[in-house]
Formats: structure tokens, C-alpha cells, sequence
């Protein structure tokens, strides 16, 4: 059109984005994508929940490896399981991208599509971002996503509150995140074979009406997501309250691995104990409210892992009633052993194990 | 401590930057860094207006040439500017890292450093983030920065209720901004004799003051930050209200060119058009209140520098009274013309220019 500007490919970008993410304002979303910034109308019984993830090429996720609409799917729902952790309902997000130009084409489309979905399943609305090109030297997608949620005014479950007697529960079973990172890792993830076993990591079902009930009918007394792996999380929760906890092996939920794969060398006690990405919710429940929970939750499948006690540390209890020290092995960025080509940045959990 | 796990080094980093960053709960914040997600407890005459912006090694800032606090205090700014482009008032943020080892020492601290000077210039609290290592073809930091403002309800400025004869305003000299820029890639940043006029480049100030008086005192109709250049994002502010414009170049604030420099080839009205990083604002005010609008800003530096007219397009009228359409010169990441080894992509606005 004579007579009239162009907008600049970075607003265009960002209108293809916008196009393919549910992004609509209206309710406590005044003003949405296409302003300096979103602008919320918030509800006045109810506070914010807010947190940001990063979701990066060769530490997150590969190249070559994870389909495009799962680094989609996963990067809003690792985010989003941060929000379930505090017992709220997920609203709004907003999408960073540092994005190569080899990127711009259909991958962005597939991972786009991939994190429509999940906003959908989530309830989310795109209410901002930014985008940009990655250094010269940085040849790889960068996203980080922020995530808003909304929760009833003191309903929101801290990390901070677990006293000692409270039971630990865990909302499923543990290691099927790394099960299904460790089948990519060795190649075997091309076939059919172990579709079923890979959808874990790729799509990892997220924890929120589970999240929701424990807050809203206040039962949980303290309560995360496991991202990292049980052994390095519970510590966290435990440092918050200034306890300690004993989980017995026993009970802990574990994946099964099949025959077949036995040869990778994994222990399912393993993979409960370190694997990460299982975004199950870890919580505690005052003793009182323990004895009645199956009642309250239904169909919801928790499993009771142990206790919380007074003092510092985590002890794991194995099965002849001897007590160890559990040692955090789970996922840690800036550890030493960090191994850069994988996603997680590590080659396997077989290594992992008790320590006295 | 025996029987005492450590907490991963991803948890120290943490703790690190918390140390250096104002980070106390309390007000709205009620619960900070440390738990999944922070919580927020908003009043109820107010809304949110939220931002993301990233500030990314190689694009936005240079290896060797930009000093770490200068990098700390900008991409804090840069995010910042749009909660005052919004008449906003700050109130917390989010600092997400993707950072590489040989980044987590001295670098770091002193990064730190330039982003608490601005915070607490700004008032704003860190409210949470996230760490984690770049992939490992990309050896850069990047940062995304998340800043969250607080306005009285319905006061935020938007910029899609400019109307034809509507005043157009910008709050400050337009230019400085790109000739730091130029000044650093002509490598003459390093001695003493041009660091002032490299400030408005490492450290641009922010209009925060006036940006709240112009939303609450209902005086524009329409704002935006300038970030990328007038010519840039003046059509932008036009799209959003679905009106044109006329500027007058001789009304332009433009930066003066020491004769020194005059080597560089730099225009001082392409400056102005063109340049990028100015963090001034840009607010158009009906005609009816642009008439007492000396009076009620007292002693901030605004220039009126056009009009909004009906229709679409953005014009230049040239000192002779010639109107010429204005095209978009500014800062774009995903033009194909970005050279990606200067930040802000550009070798020069040398030949940026008017077209008919």
C-alpha cells in the first residue's frame, strides 16, 4: 500500500506467534499481546502466583531428538507444574524466545503448536514476550516462559510450613520422567516400541486439580513439585521448614522397567530416589488429616513415602529397617559433573545411589 | 555437618544473587524468592501491568567492550521503561540466567552490582527467576528480565487511543542513545574524553515520574517507550490506533555531534529518527490539554514535536515545508539486514535516510 509503512519482521514474528497461541484478552486480561506490556485486572479475593523457566537447546532438550511440538508441550508445562505446586489455577504466560533463523520456519510452527496444546489443557492464555536473535556465538532456540496463576487470598501452599509428624506423600508414581529420557539417550526412541514409555518426558501431565484440592480445602501443610528428582527436592522443602524426614524404599512408588531394557543398567529404586522431570507433587499433611486424605481425594493416586521429623537431613529407610543418609543426586545446572550434550546434563542416574 | 545434605550448587547461585539483589518479602510481595512461584497479594484498586524483555550476550551487549554493571543496570532499564511507558509504577521483577561458567565469578558479581544500583533506583524487589547453563554451542549469557508495575485501576496508558489531532510529544533529546553506541563500535570508548556521552548508552535513564503523572493526571491519550528508534516505533503507536502522523523535522530534540566526532559520519536528525535505546517517551495529547500541558508538567523536558492525523503512514515534514513519507529505520532483530556482531545489530545509522 502506497503511503504506508511497513512493520518491521520482528512484528510479524510476533504476530504469527500470536496467531497460533490462544491469546485473547478479556477477563483479568485488560490488555493483552501488541502494548509495552500486558496490563491485569486482578480479582480482589484472590493473590498471584507468579514463575519463570527456561527451556534451552542442548540443556533441556537436543536437536535432532526431541520432537519440536514436545520442546512446546514441555517447556510451558514445567513452568505451569510450578504453579500446580502452589495450589493455584494457571491464568496468563508469557513467551521469550531467542530464536536462530534456521529455527524460524516450520519448527517454530510444530512447537508452537505443541505449546497450544498444553495452554489449552492448562487454561493459559499468551499475554506478552519478546523476541529476539541468540548471540553470534549461540546458534541454538532459548525459550523462557513466565507463568501466572491465580489462588484464593492465604490459600497458596509454601514450601515453609511441614512440622515434624506430618506424613510426606508423593502424587504418583517416581522415575518414569527418566525412564523416558534414558530411552532417548540410548537411540531407542525412533521405533514404536517404547512410544508409550517416551510420552513422560515428552508430555509430562502435570499435577493441577490434585494442586487446587490440597490448597483450597487446606490440606496439604507444605508442598512442591518434583523437577529435580525426589532426592534432591525433598531436601529443599525440608531446608524451607527447618526439618528433617525419614521416606521408607518400600513405598515409594516406582516405574517399571521393562525386561527389554534391563541392559541400560537402571534400578527402578534408582529412578524414584534421582530421576527428575516427574513433576508429581510432593506434599505433607498434618497426622490428623493423613488418617482421612483417601477419603477426601477420591480416585487422586498418592502414595504415602514417609514422615517428617524434627532435625536437619533426609534418611531413607531400606527395607531391612536400616536408615541411611540420602544424598542429593538429582539435577543440579551448575554441579561439576554437569555433562553438556545431554539433556539434564547427565549421562544416566545408574551411578546414582545411598550414601551412609 | 555430618548427616546435614548440602544443597546443590544451582541453590548457592541462587542464594548469591539473592544476597545482591533487593529481594525482601513484605507488602505486596508475600512470599519471595525460594518457593516455586512468588505470591503476590495486589490491591484492589489497582492493576498489574507485567513485561519480559531479554538481554542477550552478542545481540544486545558485546563481550570485552560493555562493562558487567553497565549490562545489569540496562537490561533492568530496558524492561523497566515499559512499565513506565504504561504510567505504571514498578514493583517487583524476575531475573532468569542462562550462564556460562566462565561467567559465574567477578563478571557476575559486578553484573549484579549495576542491576541492584537500578533496582533500587526503580523500587523494585526480585520477586524469583531461574538459573541454568546455555547449551553447549552457545557460550553467552542471556538474561530475561521480568518486571511487574502497579497502576490505579483504568489509568495505564495504552497505545491505541491516539486520535487525529492529537499532539504527538517525546519526553527528552532523541539520538544519544545510538551515538554512545557508534562511539563505542568506533572504539573510542575507552579513555576518559567521551564518557559522558557513552552514559546514555551504558545507563539510560528511564522516565518513570513522568509516565506516572501522564496516567494519572489522564493527560495522554496514547504512550510507548521509544526502544527502537522513533521511525520504528512511531508507525507502531499509529497501527495500534489506526491513525497516521506528521512530524516536523525542526521540531526534533536532537543530540549534538562534537565536531571531533563528526568523523563518524553520523547525522544528528538520522540520530534522532533512527536511533534506538532512547527510553524516552512517546505520548500523544488531545489538542485541548497540549494547550496547558507546560503548566501542568512543570519542569519535565517535553518536546512537541507533530500530529496525529487521519489515515495511515507516518510523515516527515522537511524544514522547507515538503512532506515525506518516513520509513522504518529502527532496530529490528529479524530483518535480514542484522549483523549480528554488534549489539543492537547495526554497523551504523549512516545510511539511515527519509524516502519519498
Amino acid at each position: 500500500v502506497p503511503g504506508r509503512p511497513s512493520l518491521p519482521r520482528e512484528d510479524a514474528l510476533i504476530e504469527r506467534i500470536r496467531r497460533r497461541l490462544p491469546s485473547s484478552a478479556g477477563g483479568v486480561l485488560r490488555t493483552g499481546i501488541g502494548d509495552d506490556a500486558a496490563v491485569l485486572r486482578p480479582s480482589p479475593v484472590n493473590e498471584w502466583v507468579i514463575t519463570c523457566d527456561q527451556f534451552i537447546e542442548g540443556v533441556h532438550f537436543l536437536d535432532r531428538m526431541h520432537p519440536p511440538d514436545a520442546v512446546g508441550y514441555k517447556a510451558l508445562a514445567r513452568a505451569t507444574s510450578d504453579i500446580a505446586a502452589m495450589g493455584a489455577r494457571p491464568r496468563l504466560f508469557f513467551l521469550s524466545i531467542a530464536l536462530p533463523s534456521r529455527r524460524t520456519g516450520l519448527w517454530l510452527d510444530k512447537m508452537l503448536g505443541g505449546m497450544a496444546r498444553a495452554a489449552g489443557e492448562f487454561g493459559l492464555i499468551l499475554a506478552g514476550g519478546d523476541t529476539a536473535r541468540p548471540g553470534p556465538r549461540a546458534d541454538a532456540v532459548a525459550l523462557t516462559v513466565t507463568v501466572l496463576g491465580e489462588v484464593k487470598s492465604g490459600a497458596a501452599v509454601l514450601r515453609q510450613a511441614a512440622r515434624p509428624g506430618d506424613a510426606i506423600y508423593v502424587s504418583g508414581v517416581l522415575g518414569a520422567g527418566e525412564l523416558g529420557l534414558q530411552i532417548l539417550l540410548s537411540r531407542l526412541h525412533k521405533g514404536p516400541r517404547w512410544k508409550a514409555l517416551l510420552q513422560p518426558h515428552y508430555y509430562p501431565q502435570i499435577e493441577l486439580e490434585l494442586g487446587q484440592q490440597l490448597a483450597n480445602e487446606r490440606i496439604a501443610s507444605a508442598m512442591m513439585d518434583l523437577s529435580d528428582g525426589l532426592s534432591t527436592d525433598l531436601p529443599r522443602l525440608c531446608h524451607a521448614s527447618g526439618v528433617g524426614a525419614v521416606i521408607h524404599q518400600t513405598a515409594l512408588p516406582t516405574v517399571s522397567i521393562p525386561v527389554q531394557l534391563q541392559a541400560l543398567g537402571l534400578e527402578e529404586i534408582n529412578l524414584a530416589l534421582h530421576g527428575g522431570e516427574d513433576y508429581r507433587l510432593l506434599f505433607t499433611v498434618p497426622s490428623r488429616v493423613a488418617s482421612r486424605l483417601r477419603r477426601k481425594l477420591g480416585d487422586a493416586r498418592v502414595f504415602r513415602i514417609g514422615q517428617i521429623q524434627a532435625g536437619r537431613g533426609v534418611e531413607l529407610e531400606l527395607p531391612g529397617g536400616r536408615r541411611v543418609q540420602l544424598a542429593a543426586r538429582g539435577w543440579d545446572h551448575f554441579r561439576g559433573t554437569v555433562q553438556r550434550e545431554h539433556p539434564r546434563g547427565r549421562r544416566s542416574t545408574q551411578g546414582a545411589s545411598v550414601v551412609e
